[in-house]
């Protein structure tokens, strides 16, 4: 045994891996093939989907049929939306991420077919990926008091959960950027969500376990939630002309803002740039550019504070997203919820591979306790 | 980036811990310094969980303390036991895992207080200790018609899940023999669903999280689920005659029988030697020796098998707990959930660890997929 302690199994290559690429000094990000600048503006989510979980794009015919497969699973089924209601309205407040992870938790026990086959798994995989966004949009409206709104079919993914979480038809350029958003968080190698899930699906245990162990991993701060934060310190600030002001106090104080950085990405982040292209359009679209400016304030007073020390910090895909989910409704707290939706994709795409060469992972700990203690009654103890 | 794939993980070392130290070429199991035949017959489970929350066995007054907040928790609140009761209902028939897996998030989701600090989640994991037992006794009975029986306050952790299971006083030999069981399962170091679980709770999520993942994991035939198949091959052959003949065919024919070999002891399981002894004492005292019988059986063909070819293969903590745990009147699908009350602690202690000197936990993959590939219109795809 290696007695090398590989704290955080930082750099240590766990396993191989066809589905996705990061290329953290050239900063490029690659699903089975296609740079993720390839796929972007001409390939829907739902390709992406197929793409991750066959290794190819679809045909027609292929799409046609994933189609039919994720619209069938849109529409909550009555035992799970109850849950989902009596949990988003429970007076203990629990977070999107507590009711995803019960409710997909409660969809796989509740699934009757327990078999282990692919077919079976591509199967579950897409009623996770409708279910995902359903629930997310069905714990929106019953946070905020309102009725459920039943999905349409006549909408790709993207566009029905904006309907299903809005009641609105949605904007089409708004469409276009969530499908984007959903695009650029669906898979990135082995994540720590995607690490988790891997290690319970290597027991042979089944795709939802998988799956719910991811979520509760997203669910850290460390992990998901950035783009939570960064929204969350601009709401403070509340103001584009203090903006600049309050945050070169934060990091003169030492207060670490959120966005930035990335411990694979030495150069930019690839999703980064596309996110922000795609808020400033947006936000002015909607004619609310306000947290759009104040994150451009931020990212300017963050960037010059670390250049001044001979630090060259790059926005990482966390900077843009809150003021672009902001301007398509999507309130703060769903933020993380909606990166279950799009990494739903990556997660299940991990899950199928780890069943094709299974083999269980089980690393071992360096023991630094006591050792050879005797017994001590219970009355002579101190 | 060291590009050396380590394929499971094997010998990996991926971080230290006091918890636990399995020594694998002597046998041994130690759980904080005392090797697990000096707690067994002395120590209760309870004087364990503090042992591996606290790294030393409890003074009365801690125990005391411990008690109280167990017994605190025993009774199931009225809408987890609505959620358990339906699912152990519900025509698709869960598993005790995924009702665990389910029930436990839920708790998680509803529980008001979400702080993050090592007294919240040393009364988490005490609740989460309880409601496991509770839950497993309630889906039982649920499961086979009957009434939930609520928890009594004057017994042991033990005593309190058998009588909560049977619904009537148990027997003592039984009772120390399941406590026992219960100390013997507790920890096992890095296995693969505390290992799925601290990569959980590395990006600094919630204890039900991490617990969540693990359940998810242990649910996995690679992991929890031996006890069952070997009880469940017994019951198949039904016969204390038929057993060596049914044994040996099945060897011949190249069938795995289960509760053999690991891959972390080359010598004798400590577990399984100890679980041996109770099984046989328990199942003389119960008048009922038939599965014992033809566990004893199997052991004998299995090695003289192997040891024909050579090899020198033992038994394990799975072989003999399957007639145990029989002889208390727990039914065959509840092992696995029994393997969950027991490893809770260990879990629930290795989390804890882990938020004390936190680190997330992430590594590499090899990428072997394609590169460089060109989009190409849907129209035009094969």
């Amino acid at each position: 045994m290696s007695t090398q302690v590989k704290a955080g199994l930082e750099d240590v290559v766990a396993g191989t891996s066809d589905i996705c690429f990061v290329d953290g000094e050239k900063g490029r990000l690659v699903y089975y093939g296609y740079d993720i600048n390839e796929l972007v503006g001409k390939a829907s989510f739902e390709e992406v989907v197929y793409l991750l979980w066959h290794g190819k794009l679809p045909n027609q015919s292929e799409l046609d049929e994933l189609n039919a497969e994720l619209i069938k699973h849109r529409d909550i089924p009555a035992d799970v939306l109850e849950l989902v209601r009596s949990l988003s309205t429970n007076a203990a407040n629990p977070t999107g991420m507590e009711i995803l992870r019960t409710a997909i938790s409660y969809v796989g026990a509740v699934d009757p077919n327990k078999e282990m086959d692919r077919n079976t798994h591509l199967k579950q995989a897409a009623k996770l990926i409708s279910l995902s966004a359903s629930i997310t949009a069905a714990d929106g409206r019953f946070k905020k008091g309102e009725q459920y709104v039943a999905p349409r079919n006549d909408l790709g993914h993207a566009a029905n959960f904006l309907y299903m979480l809005t009641g609105q038809e949605p904007d089409p350029l708004a469409v276009e950027a969530f499908d984007v958003a959903l695009i650029l968080h669906a898979d990135h190698e082995l994540n720590a969500s995607t690490f988790a899930g891997r290690v319970t699906v290597a027991t042979l245990s089944d795709l939802y376990s998988g799956v719910t162990s991811a979520i509760g991993a997203l669910k850290g701060p460390l992990h998901g939630g950035a783009n939570e934060d960064v929204l969350r310190l601009l709401m403070e600030i509340d103001s584009v002309e203090n903006t600049a002001a309050a945050v070169q106090a934060k990091l003169e104080s030492g207060v670490k803002v959120p966005g930035f950085g990335h411990r694979v990405y030495r150069n930019y982040d690839p999703r980064g740039l596309i996110l922000k292209r795609y808020a400033k359009e947006l936000t002015e679209k909607a004619g609310n550019t306000k947290w759009f400016e104040m994150t451009e304030i931020t990212e300017d007073v963050v960037l010059k504070h670390f250049a001044k020390k001979g630090k060259d910090l790059k926005y990482n895909v966390d900077l843009y997203s809150g003021c672009l989910y902001n301007a398509m409704g999507i309130p703060v707290e769903l933020f993380t919820p909606i990166f279950v939706m799009s990494r739903m994709s990556g997660w299940t795409a991990h899950f199928l591979e780890q069943y094709k060469n299974n083999r269980i992972i089980r690393p071992r700990a360096e023991y630094t306790g006591p050792v050879d203690l005797e017994f001590v009654p219970i009355s002579e103890r101190k």
